[in-house]
């Protein structure tokens, strides 16, 4: 129904020396390499005010996954029962969206340097926030 | 470009006693309501394996939010610096995708209550994912 379909636009993409899926680590916090954000020019505006050190949830497109998977077994161990996508992490899943924690280690136009990011050179970019701090500190 | 856009279909949506934006918090920790998320049939195989109390990340499509925004004032607060969306919360942005962590309360098919959820009636809903446990519990 065109009611309920909506129009993702990347906003830029990860430059990583992961190549490929098969060496890339399922989080950032298992070992992921520092990575760059390149930002499109058309929404460069959208960067000002975040600093080195800042904490972001980054929103990806994870253009390699499968949409039209329900359920899997946690972490490919197909020892683990057979489980609904949205009660795991896996990439698969009806809207691969990945929110990957990444902390600012450098700015450079548009382009951010930041640590331990797990996906894969080329991945779209399609979203940036900032993790929220306590209620009392908005 | 055709390569740069992706199609999210809904999954679902909020059913919530908050109607109006006007009315909304601006974060589920700040005195929002418990919320339905009713899911289409044709996902309801993703569920399995969500149990009560388990911490969730709802994903949302803030489908009134303005696409065209890349910078505004903080919180609404006209004496902050206009500041690049990315750097804040704000639903207006340039794909307006909603983070929401809530805890689930109830299970029934494929409807979930959850609690504090600030998005507004009627908003669809694109993905589901667990919060993350520490790196030796996953």
């Amino acid at each position: 129904m065109i009611d309920n379909s909506y129009t993702i636009e990347s906003i830029g993409v990860i430059r990583s020396e992961l190549a490929s899926l098969e060496n890339a680590p399922r989080q950032g916090d298992e070992g992921a390499p520092d990575a760059w954000l390149e930002l499109t020019a058309a929404v460069a505006q959208g960067l000002v005010g975040i600093k080195v050190g800042d904490e972001l949830i980054v929103l990806t497109w994870l253009h390699r996954a499968q949409r039209d998977v329900l359920q899997v077994h946690p972490r490919g161990n197909l020892a683990a029962p057979l489980t609904g996508v949205f009660a795991t992490r896996s990439p698969d899943r009806p809207n691969p969206i990945g929110l990957h924690q990444v902390t600012v280690l450098e700015l450079a136009g548009q382009r951010l340097r930041v640590a331990q990011m797990e996906a894969i050179d080329g991945t779209p970019i399609v979203d940036i926030k900032p993790v929220l701090a306590p209620p009392d500190q908005r």
